[in-house]
């Protein structure tokens, strides 16, 4: 089947699921968590070839571990989809509502965004979740899922496109491109006819490959160079764990912490305390020169200076950039420079500092005395998320259901004609 | 100065524009209509440059009176510049507050999107329209005005930016690219460090430019083939006044009229009356067969079959296209086909078929009983609105000051650490 086909079959669906009941959907979904359980043995064999290719192909232990599947995984992974079912359908919302001067009844409602393009890496998880969520919200979803795990997609997408039929939903709700072929990345990315949304999961790659090549708008975000800024009146022993837990809890994601920012004040008595803690977690750092001078020779084999493009790497790691400031001037200053706009924030006991803050630094997440490691769909309170949106328009933060929608005007009168 | 420079400057210039009070905005406002005011001589005289050079170029009179500026225009465009002080400032406001079982403090809270690349075409009021809503809801503008008004717009934009710097607000929040030069704009549009979102006012083929040469999100719009539905229950002699208002009112826009749809039931009484009023407002008709046949040789003269693309274009005059439908599900069906999602609506008197036109029709603005003209930001409530979206993302329909803005979340807590 060619992609085109596959782009109309998702229009076509589209069409029909956005007129779907709520009751319907999560029908659907508790349908497709019966299937995927039921076909557990079929999609671990499918799994192991996938694994079989990438250890033939050489690929690392941790990627290989990023797409293996067991027994275990499986289960989490269809119990979050029978979670979509709790959160709240955001299509068919009624907001702003008014009664215009003339008479005409206004408001909008909610709907489905239409068809979203998800193109992912490895983690067949992704699969199931973005499947979830999408027919949740009453989109269809066209999915590209990594070459390395096209068994495993195909033996998820099998049973999730079986609970559909089932379901009497279109089927064409979710579709797999069946292909590992590269090229039709970039044909998806031109279907601008029949796809309203593109949200690449990946590393920045991806996202670049994705904004250079579409036509389709991007959610671009995911990547995260975050910063702390510890002012100096900050409360130096509660700010110790908030920087450790924003850093270490797990490393490679985009919310984790990159670097902090010392108010000079503070900076000898703080950073030592710092490099203690952190490093009996194996954290190493990259420093400016007036932290390396505080830090002497203590530290010696986890310190290092930060080189001219060090404050603008997103680690991923156990890495850490210091750096003293003079105040929140500069560290808004760095911030602005440095950041990608994910998540940063001030650990202040000084309310005037926050309120500033909070007002001059414009990234999609900020905080005041609090770990990055919150901006998350489920942390914040949304549900499970499809991506965390770094850029401005449309969405900003954790995008989950509500944002995978779009609105409509309703406009009601009289035959009302325009003076 | 290059269009880097120009970009750099705007994205300085927006920093800091992001943190300047309504009141100061306000006052700016008020300065910037002073100095147009004063400065109408001036201004008055570089459009007669600009109207020379047109001339000369042998443009077309419509095209002519675009461009033109008098006294009493300019006096319009410097009271609509006073009225956009009386429109709420969108940024700041917070919405979606609540406090999290753990204690965390979140809301989300509106800025400005940044900076606003616009390009546009002839009318020179456009530039001060821009201008103003930009400065209110905190963005810069980049202006990218069309060859044939050059002289105008430096003219404008010279006594837009002494205000500014009177008003101690940063100069460059409004720039206007200096050079005519077309490569500029592709350059534009390539300028994702700098531009946040690029805003096309004009014709479908600078949409259609902006969209497959943009890597920034792009605004497309004002492109609208309208569709009214004549159900068998509406109320027929109250229809006709609609319809007439939303084709004749004023056809060169994209709220206009440009296909009647007409139920099969009530196609023979209705469809004569529909000929005899529109015609003597100079209305020439595209139909299908069946209508061709209802109206006979009577106006032979203003009936036209509709040919195979007829249903597809917008009219942008006073042609109508008429078809007779099956009922309701034609109708919709119909208007997936071929409606660009701009405005549609239903006539009825049937509640269920309200709700069902409604839900099935999805467009910018979908209309019970009232005339497709009123999809406009001053008449939905709005204020002045800078363009029509008809694409999905980030903003439907009338686009004003709140769409000129995103969010950002703020986290407030005491040191939460996630667990």
């Amino acid at each position: 089947m060619s992609l085109e086909q596959i782009g109309q079959q998702a229009k076509k669906a589209a069409r029909k699921l956005a007129l779907v009941s709520t009751t319907a959907k999560n029908d659907a979904l508790e349908k497709m968590a019966d299937r995927l359980g039921e076909q557990a043995e079929t999609i671990l064999a499918a799994n192991q070839e996938d694994l079989e290719q990438a250890r033939q192909a050489g690929l690392s232990p941790a990627m290989i571990d990023r797409l293996m599947l067991n027994e275990a995984r499986l289960t989490n992974i269809v119990s979050d989809l029978r979670k979509v079912c709790e959160l709240p359908d955001p299509a068919g919302e009624v907001f702003d509502e008014q009664i215009l001067p003339n008479g005409l009844r206004v408001h909008k409602q909610r709907v489905p965004l239409g068809v979203l393009g998800v193109i992912y890496e490895a983690r067949p998880n992704v699969t199931v979740d973005v499947a979830g969520l999408a027919l949740k919200s009453g989109n269809c979803a066209i999915l590209r899922g990594g070459s390395e795990t096209i068994h495993s997609n195909q033996a998820l997408v099998s049973a999730i496109r079986q609970a559909l039929a089932e379901s009497d939903l279109p089927v064409d709700t979710i579709q797999l491109i069946p292909s590992p072929d590269r090229r039709l990345v970039l044909e998806l990315l031109q279907m601008e006819d029949y796809v309203d949304m593109i949200i690449p999961r990946g590393g920045a790659g991806l996202h670049e490959l994705c904004r250079q090549n579409s036509r389709i708008p991007v959610m671009t975000g995911g990547i995260g160079i975050c910063h702390l800024f510890v002012d100096d009146s900050a409360d130096l022993v509660a700010a110790l764990p908030v920087i450790r837990n924003a850093k270490i809890q797990r490393p490679s994601v985009c919310n984790a912490l990159d670097t902090v920012l010392v108010h000079r004040k503070v900076a000898s008595a703080f950073i030592p305390q710092l490099a203690e803690v952190l490093t009996k977690d194996g954290v190493t750092f990259r420093v400016d020169p007036l932290v390396e001078e505080i830090l002497g020779q203590r530290y010696a084999g986890a310190v290092r200076p930060a080189g001219p493009q060090d404050f603008d790497i997103e680690w991923l790691s156990l890495i850490l950039g210091i750096k003293v400031v003079e105040g929140l001037e500069e560290a808004v200053e760095h911030i602005a420079a440095h950041s990608t706009g994910h998540s940063d924030g001030i650990l202040t006991e000084d309310e005037e500092n926050a309120r500033r803050f909070i007002a001059e630094v414009d990234s999609a997440v900020v905080y005041v005395n609090a770990s990055t490691r919150f901006t998350d769909g489920a942390q914040l309170g949304l549900g499970a998320e499809v991506a965390i949106s770094t850029q401005r328009l449309h969405a900003r933060g954790p995008m989950a259901l509500r944002e995978l929608t779009t609105y409509k005007w309703v406009v009601e009168g009289n035959y009302h004609i325009r003076p």
